[in-house]
């Protein structure tokens, strides 16, 4: 069993990592990392458990430790800090020797660090040989994009072969993707919130490092642009999506559709890659959230309603669970991907 | 006082009809029909009652009768009609003498039918003369778009002078849109929606007959695509909608606020319209239903979150109240204008 | 295998018979029946399936048949019927020979036939025994409890100790307790509603029978009155209740506490039985619909906040899955045990 | 007009207080005091404005003061503070010798210190008179119930004359009871809370002190134990209560429901009082909160479903809005009986 520490494990992304590592194949949790004010302290003490199965026998008696390299038995470690935090931290664990898993934000789109979806752009590992050449650490930082992005991606890789051109998306997300405390109920219910700070941002960059090529040296950014608009709305769990796609080649909805069914990213058989990365549903109605988030458990991306847009686009949605594939269930893949290609 | 009948007025807009016209100054409720099953009854016993101020007292004791045009004394209808009975009863009742103003889809996109928002196209007003002399209808028909187009036109009224080229827009639907009994709570708590029949048709087309040139004759489209993606989210009131805007002029986000801050419809002082067609809020994460939806006694739209989208695209969010300027107050208002033009 | 027929098929609760009988180790779903207006079609056709995991594929091509013995090629019969169809139904198919497992109300109360939670009144089955003598039945019926009942009463098993004199008590249900389109999303979102037909009296009349005393023919009625107040939540699954327990020994809600933590109701090791049929939460804010009502596969009903009420009484909350514990997962159970002691 | 200052004024309640007193034809705001955080800035800046109307426009630009009685300029001061600050603050501008009408629970239960509801204990006003005399204070301090209590109390006053003996009530209480920040959105959509820290006790305690009676020198608790149930929905406004009367009398729902309907508590034509302090309801399925809690512009209550419960009980469901009639709009009507009664 490989060691895993957790670090930010008291946070509501943190939590995620303690109930999919739990009974984890390959690895085994032997540090939990949280601010100074919970170490000390046993993980059931400090940690408001929220999750809807309980918290797993194994770790409740576990002390927390502060978020320091030398209080972490651990080969890799799994980071839900926050992103203030994060771009400090996570520094000092990859030079003192630790493989870091980030699902933050704070070092995505620095040139050496890859910033992967395993189904998406596995060369992009090779960035970490860059990154520890020019930086001299032992150890390495690998990052999982950001919870809309992620699943939106995912349906554009197939669509490449048609010569994307353009990308307009609107987001309708849960509220989970802020955090246990991020929305308050009297913000959310019966509303929608037209803006998540940032996150337009991170889908139109991050979409462009996640799509672009590698040289050797540098990943270049993908030939188009993306405009985003999000908004937050009173769902529980998974992100939706709707999405223009306007390419090249005008490729029909069926064709788009064959696209998404013939996907086979050639991950093998890892412990959390789900069986189908996406599932198309034939419904006139779906995905939805309520009703596909826990499909490939948690890690597949739904799409549906794939059709013909003005102007030669093709119109279709997408959703995914966001603190499974949108976050904890993203980095546990990716360092998957990290044992099995040697890096770990 | 003009005497004024409700078509449908049992059901979820026919009730927002009586809401809004109890206390009108210049319309007097007369008729209250529905289906033959309420026709002989009080309406008190009829129509379950479901907005949260109280039915008003001198319309409980009214008798309900059919709709057919000799039941009803009436000078003009409101039409909450569903769309297959629509087709034909307003019919009989323009033929009969009757003014219809009317909610229902079904005549909206005939071409001697005028499709209206009195702030946006009310030069198309002109089309009833068309409309009478080649139906030889003593009444007319008169109509209002779909709740979703409604709010979205009323903010791409003052941006035409931009040249716009084309717009992408995906909605965040309110319940109530679908009347009472037409989205079961297990369907949408905790989820979204991403279809509604007929919806994103109905945008994409009747956007480019409210703001096409009536030249006289007939109304020649606008000159520009609209692409529609509708979703429906646990809102009770209040339509939101993200849009894109690509125009010739390329106009700057602050040239687009001013274009909303200075749009002045010059409706002169109807007892509908509100003191602001287009409410500018400057909080970043406006507007939202829940806190926007009744301003201007729910027949304002508030527009915010105006950017700078890729691509020389302006984007921004707007928002109103589906049943009120969505609706029955859409209607409303249609008829005030009709009666100061001299319609009526 | 026993070959398992389901009557009500394509409603709410027939999906949730057909979701937990799939895998099932002893039954095999060999007959889907339904009304006139499904009966010849696929099942995977007709059944507009509701729930968050798939419709299982070996079902999906089932041709539902209509709901006469004839038709229906099965040992047991689940019935998910509406009252007003399984009052006739039902006894058809026992005169016809079939064991019916019910989950209607029609029969619940007639004395020969027993009213059943196999943790509480497992010697009331012998009234099967009475039932087929005097109906002169090949097959017989037997009946789970109305949603909310159940819940209370398991948790009312172990208190009978006490001496139990009267129960007050407060729900707070779910709107999957009134089928799929029972509850408009327009009626509940933002509100409570304190009112649902027939439960109160059902809460408070059932409980008399399941906790009454059978003495080889009838069953007499629980020595205690119960007074119950029912109300709808927004809340999708999970019946959650608020109860005042007095009682003649005054124990203290400790004492309370054990006899929850002690209840083994020996059921021995049954395909469906939850390892606890009752779990208590020590937190203080438990237990809660979202977080519980999946403990024991949704079979376990969860306790807490036991406190000492005025005037001697003890107060606690308990919470459970009501289309699981509730309702399809109630009549397997009961099918198991009937399995068990020899009655099919 | 008379001066007010408003303590607290920039949390959910003081927003309320602001709203509720920008139009009133008695008191003029001069002062608005919150944390030395705020003071110095313009209320619009450090307020997050979160009700549906807008800030008033000539409260934006006054300039926040602390909470020390120097600071402030008024004759009465409104107090929304939390109750851990209210504790000391409230009384050093009672000594300071301003008229302190609060809504914080720190000095409800203190002897000399009314606990009022215009409509159920005006003669406790004389408290005042003790209070004075007791603390040497040239102002005072009166004080509003907690939110259910309020709502349940003005029920059952006038029901004391049936002899209550007992009562039982379980609440279903809104999210905007805890503050804007109170309750996260993951902890309560698709749920229920069963626990309010305090609330039962309040409820237990407060009512005792309302309906208890004056000496001329203290209130002797009333005759009768309260026993509650608190739980939280995900409901936005309004409390709804379900409650167990029972009583020496035994009356009829009949009498029951004609004392509600004959309630009349003589308080005169104030501001802030409803037509109605109770509202009956006929229809079986109210009060509902989102269709009931605007009656009497918030300060109605409404009850409904009046039944005979078991054991000579009279059961019935009240509901009324938490933040209006249930905080400030309480402290208003509180203060606007000072003025008419020669407090202020």
């Amino acid at each position: 069993m490989i060691k895993a520490g957790i670090l930010g494990a008291t946070g509501a992304v943190g939590q995620r990592f303690v109930q999919l590592l739990a009974d984890h194949p390959w690895f085994e949790i032997t540090a939990l990392a949280a601010s100074e004010r919970s170490a000390g302290k046993k993980y059931g003490e400090v940690a408001k458990w929220r999750l809807d199965t309980d918290l797993p026998e194994n770790v409740r008696d576990i002390t927390v430790v502060s978020t320091k390299p030398k209080e972490v038995d651990a080969d890799i470690v799994f980071s839900a800090l926050p992103a203030e935090d994060a771009i400090t931290i996570e520094k000092d664990f990859a030079k003192a020797g630790f493989v870091v898993s980030s699902n933050a934000s704070s070092h995505r789109m620095e040139k050496d660090i890859p910033l992967l979806i395993p189904e998406v752009n596995p060369e992009h590992l090779a960035l970490i040989d860059v990154q520890k050449k020019k930086r001299k650490w032992d150890g390495c930082i690998v990052t999982n994009p950001n919870c809309s992005t992620i699943m939106m991606v995912l349906t554009l890789k197939p669509l490449m072969k048609f010569g994307i051109e353009n990308i307009h998306v609107a987001t309708m997300q849960a509220v989970s993707g802020a955090g246990y405390e991020g929305v308050s109920s009297m913000a959310i219910m019966d509303n929608v919130i037209p803006y998540i700070g940032g996150e337009e941002h991170k889908m139109e960059t991050e979409t462009q490092k996640l799509l672009g090529t590698f040289d050797g040296k540098i990943v270049k950014d993908a030939p188009f642009w993306v405009s985003a608009a999000c908004h937050r709305v009173p769902v529980m769990d998974g992100h939706t999506m709707s999405v223009w796609m306007r390419s090249k080649k005008n490729p029909t909805p069926e064709q788009v559709k064959n696209a998404f069914l013939k996907f086979d990213p050639k991950l093998g058989d890892l412990p959390t890659s789900p069986k189908k990365a996406i599932i198309v549903r034939e419904e006139p109605d779906r995905p939805q959230p309520r009703m596909d988030r826990n499909q490939g458990r948690g890690m597949s991306v739904s799409v549906g309603r794939i059709r013909a847009g003005a102007d030669n686009a093709v119109q279709y949605v997408c959703m995914g669970h966001n603190t499974v594939r949108g976050a904890a269930g993203a980095s546990i893949l990716n360092a998957e991907v990290l044992k099995k290609k040697g890096y770990l």
